[in-house]
């Protein structure tokens, strides 16, 4: 429903508008040395993946109000990705949860992302629920259990949804892991890390050769004394003892407070170990809220050091980039349009900040400039750059209005309609 | 199915050992010229509520991992509390929450609450999740929403559970709101609060006059920017433009990290407001784990407060107690017997700090020997004292242990069958 | 040093971009229907009070790197603050610190000040150190120590402080106290409250009755567990039993992790007692950092709360503005320059906010609409304007760059010689 | 001054109560199948060292209140130190401070600190503050300095430090950087990191193959953007990289908001990499509060993993203890009596743990039973006993009573006269 044709008309609407600021920012840009047409191509390559689960509103243990013409299956939620890449060029690959969006046969359900012009990203792992006739309960965890046959059995799992990953094109597994303690005592630290890190080397040894494993940490919640993959030091440290492939992800909300989550980037970029992205936003906890939408500025700080180790060689490749937000005030695919404009145009501003100059500040100190270096790039308003950037990929220059324009959701809201849907909750 | 003899026969088996540790800690307590008679008084006349919905097995927004035998309506839950009831002396009163536990008919269960030695605490409005058949959503807030319908129908149903409540012999409403915003701009942040001071005032107005309003604040969640009461500022604030009956109550979880919340409880003493508490414990965020199983140096400080308060005057009265806490883990009865045992020690603990050595060291700025009369009454050994304030009230000497040995929970699994039983969030 | 014909020279330099800035901007606000010359205007005309402290080289407890040419005596503060005020257009007034900064001759400092075009704003006092000759120590405490004579001896001395302030000219008095307590049992939490209360009623009581007062909270440092003037909450309690003229200074330092500072802010304008702030920035604690350079969007939704309120006259006038920050690392001089720059386009980028289509959104739940028109204005390019509005006060495009073509740090370097200057700690 | 008659005298005074106290901790010890004996003699052997700096009154940026009778010199503080041997049979050993604590003729010191009965601990060396006749400046770091001639003045430094070290008999080196930045841009993330594990090899490389070398890891202050090892995961990664006696100390008040810090020893258990600890206390940041005296509980955990890794051979010996206190508000003396005894106390808590027990409820997921195996312990009174093991010790049963008795502050107060003494800062 959203064609060339409703985002040209809508292109059309801002199109003077944005002659005119990209015609400045060309200007500004080459004032400053830059390359605004490479500029452009490298926002342009920027892709991040959308997760099966943000297309439904989300909702917090106090409840959940859903919105209108919510997808009622995977192939309703390819569908919802399918209009966030045409409008913004970028969130080509989907990322899927196992078991909450499993499909009966992978291999058509790929045949149907294909023609849409989605493929698969990470697949998810999911041993912090239990499922309908599943035989052992994950009440008190599942790679810590101290009962073998539940290990084996969250294990078996994880292979199954490797399984599922390999007929639909994925090549990593994510694990994010409820694992933990609500009260001291309840477990033994130090063997239920040990029981992590064996069950982690049991799925690695099963994972295909061309296949990356990422670790994902968080501090709290579900478990609330004491989480065994609680930071990056933890996760680290199990990357490395489970193989060459396993590296960390990043989830932008899973940090104590006042956590510098930019220099935790850098740490693992030295390790060699950073694997991949969730990006979000948080004040208090793991609020997953829009990406950027309460620190913009540390969103910014963190591609500055991405972009400053591509441009060193610190990092041979871009990491794996994902959404994981829950959307529970929001239409889930305007706030992921919007998440994917606020994620090119941090990425644009890392690209802007002037590296020679910086490097020249740090070097001799001048702390002022230093910091003036970067606010120069953090302060332009790369708008029209990253509208440039859809434009050359066929999308929107304003992707919430083109969306609303097309009535995307009210034609949907029609067609859906039936039982009731009941997403899952945002990870 | 808790007698009088299953405690006896319990009590049997800790009495030796209990004789042996009440003589000493009698010797001890005479010492220091303290009268462990009137502190075993003191501790038996401690009365704490226990809420509707810790009966059941809690949850997150990850997943419930559901008990056996769990209470499948109120009639059930009131059960389940007169067992806590017999085996602490404590807890002979229920807060109810509205619409969760509402009785078709609260006269009838005002009566079988009565047969089983149960009242009616505070009564619980919840404006914060959609229930089936509302005329409008609070997707957006209740008493804050822009819309003046949505505002007079949250008004309507705390007007409702004030009628539940009257009818049930409760005397109090504790209004708690999610409302707030999830993003910068969502709301204007002083039109918001001025709402919900409007609809405050409404639901006062229409309260009995023997009733007390309770304003309970949370810092975040399910608002993840801004939350209207988030703080015991904006509490005070909002209690004190609502009328002399509205105070503040405090959940020891709702607090930013590293707040000293036994000073903001000598604040809302001073200011003449403080109303009741919610009685939890947190390591992050809203935890909800049970009383002191995480800071319990912190839970001694405030009832230390409390004492000393109610022993200068400052608090003409016990402010309303009441347990909140979500049973993730733990078997949802067994939990609340530890969480009244701990609470009776805590409670002993600040009934023997000699608070003339106290005054004596703070007047003459004896830092060190200030610090260590706390600690001398904090690490007292007051267990077989709390044992001693419940046997007076005929209840155990080891409550989970009498417990355990009832089979109260395998005989009640077997009775409760049919429909699963799904519990309602905690607060 | 600074002379029109430095600042002329230093703004051709940055003439022509500076024009083709403007000119763009210009246009993007007409485009949405904003008046930039109203703009320029209200930033031209905000003012901001630089502290006599912060004109040295700050540190922490564990040392202190000093830099060349410090000031070594008021006079010389006074010398640098005109060197901001010219070539910012802003910080026309100095805030003292008694005894920090104390004349000799208030009145012929007052004429000196005025040569420079200097004035003074509020005075600060300090009973949180021991003062050569002062007859009772502050180790535990001034307004809040159990010993009366130590009470009135912290009460002379802010009396004291009101004398030379309004021998200079000043019209109000800002109170920021230690007094608190390092551990449990130190101090009695209620009666220090009142103790500190009643000692600012005798302030308030001897105050000009053209004074305010402005009472400065603190969550912790240089007490470590309770602190009593710790919050807004406190803050607000004192102002009010403390007079009319007494209001809450917000510095924007003083918050516990995580909490929502524009909220606090809001919350004091609708209690009618925002008096002030003070600005700085802070990752972890009172880190006293130049203001936005950690949190600039925090800084902008702040701005936001307070053009909001005087639009709508919820504030009848600008509270008052003050840097308080810690020059570590950076040429005090040139951290000013570079605070007053961002504090202007922080205002410039509240006043640019369309506050009529930010009302219809939230009126209208359009939580997306809403927070999009905060960041259309939060990522609009406002260095061009900030600079007008200093061009149009006489001062530099780039005041950094202004200052650092003038050699004033040089010749000063030169001059100010003679006994190392020690320069007291930051607030 | 302090005599075992002196000892003698105040034991007597407490002696009744005492052997009262004992005689039912050892009934209820071997209730709970423990043997006394056996821990008494495990506490007596717990050995704490005491830091050089922690003997005159530490102070804040905002002051310092000097006591009576401070030190004046290394020997006068070894003196004190010999105090709180005395008096507790621990703190037989001495961490100095170099260049604060530098003797003139190490040989010496070492012959009078053997006549005190004082041996040397880890030296600590100072690479955050510029000391009198140093070339060049660590205003912007040490070891992370841009310029080599920086980072090598820094390492001859710590080489110097292990050669005063050498000559008293210390047989390992601590380090802490205040290495970071306060702003963003300021340093570059991973260079930075990079050039602080070059040095620190450098410094192993010349490290006395006997000795080891602690890295210790701070958070922030006195740099409050990035810090180069500010955490126990970077600490880490520069233990592994530096070489086999590298590892991390854990100091308790270095810790982010929220941080489960035994989780992070039993990490660093795990890792092989666990040094030592700096004991202290903090409710907000690193406030050098006295160990124990704001989070009792987690002190209990912590010494809970360790006697558990102890007692299964996961660590071969103890790590290095150090206290490590800002004595602002105490007597220093005092306080070290103090944080000794409760250290002694925490201990003998973790040593009473049912281990046995306590895996049989982990193994089955008895969580009630499980934390209140832990609770058990920690809610013994065990101050009896750890007065058993200082009476084997030849120490006292109340050793701040003693001190009191003994006039001992009093009689040095009338001999240290002189020239006024100023301690350094705590770390």
């Amino acid at each position: 429903m959203i064609t060339p044709d409703t985002i040209d008309a809508s292109n059309r609407a801002f199109d003077e508008a944005w002659r005119s600021d990209y015609a400045h920012l060309d200007e500004q840009l080459r004032r400053r040395g830059l390359d605004p047409d490479a500029v452009v191509e490298q926002v342009a390559a920027f892709e991040v993946a959308a997760p099966s689960w943000a297309l439904g509103t989300g909702g917090t243990r106090f409840g959940r109000f859903p919105g209108r013409g919510e997808p009622r299956d995977i192939f309703e939620k390819m569908q919802d990705v399918s209009v966030v890449r045409r409008l913004t060029g970028s969130a080509s690959r989907i990322s899927l949860h196992i078991p909450w969006d499993e499909p009966d046969d992978p291999r058509d359900l790929r045949e149907q992302a294909a023609a849409l012009g989605v493929a698969f990203d990470a697949v998810n792992s999911n041993t912090f629920q239990d499922q309908a006739g599943q035989t052992s309960s994950y009440k008190f965890g599942s790679f810590q259990h101290t009962d073998p046959s539940v290990r084996k059995q969250a294990v078996a799992h994880n292979l199954h949804a490797i399984d599922v990953g390999a007929a639909l094109g994925s090549k990593a597994l994510t694990i994010w892991l409820g694992d933990g303690a609500n009260y001291p005592g309840q477990t033994h630290l130090r063997k239920a890390y040990e029981r992590v890190r064996d069950c982690l080397a049991d799925v690695y040894e099963a994972m295909p050769s061309d296949w990356n494993l990422f670790i994902e940490h968080k501090p709290f919640e579900p478990a609330f004394y004491a989480t065994v993959v609680s930071d990056w030091g933890s996760s680290l440290m199990l990357a490395r003892e489970t193989g060459e492939r396993a590296s960390c992800l990043v989830d932008l909300g899973h940090h104590l407070p006042n956590v510098n989550v930019e220099q935790v980037v850098a740490r693992l970029i030295t390790a060699g170990r950073l694997g991949g992205f969730h990006f979000n936003d948080a004040k208090y906890g793991d609020d997953d809220l829009t990406a950027g939408s309460i620190k913009p500025y540390q969103l910014f700080l963190i591609f500055n050091e991405l972009a400053d180790a591509l441009a060193d060689g610190a990092l041979p490749a871009s990491p794996s980039y994902m959404i994981d937000q829950s959307h529970n005030v929001k239409d889930p695919i305007e706030a992921l349009l919007q998440t994917v404009d606020r994620l090119q145009k941090s990425w644009a501003r890392a690209l802007i900040v002037r590296r020679d100059a910086l490097a020249h500040y740090q070097e001799t100190n001048d702390v002022l400039m230093a910091e003036e270096t970067l606010r120069e790039a953090y302060e332009t308003d790369v708008g029209a750059l990253a509208a440039a950037a859809r434009k050359r990929l066929g999308g929107a220059i304003d992707p919430v209005a083109a969306f609303r324009a097309s009535r995307y959701r009210e034609q949907v809201s029609e067609a859906r309609t039936g039982a009731a849907y009941v997403p899952p909750q945002s990870l």
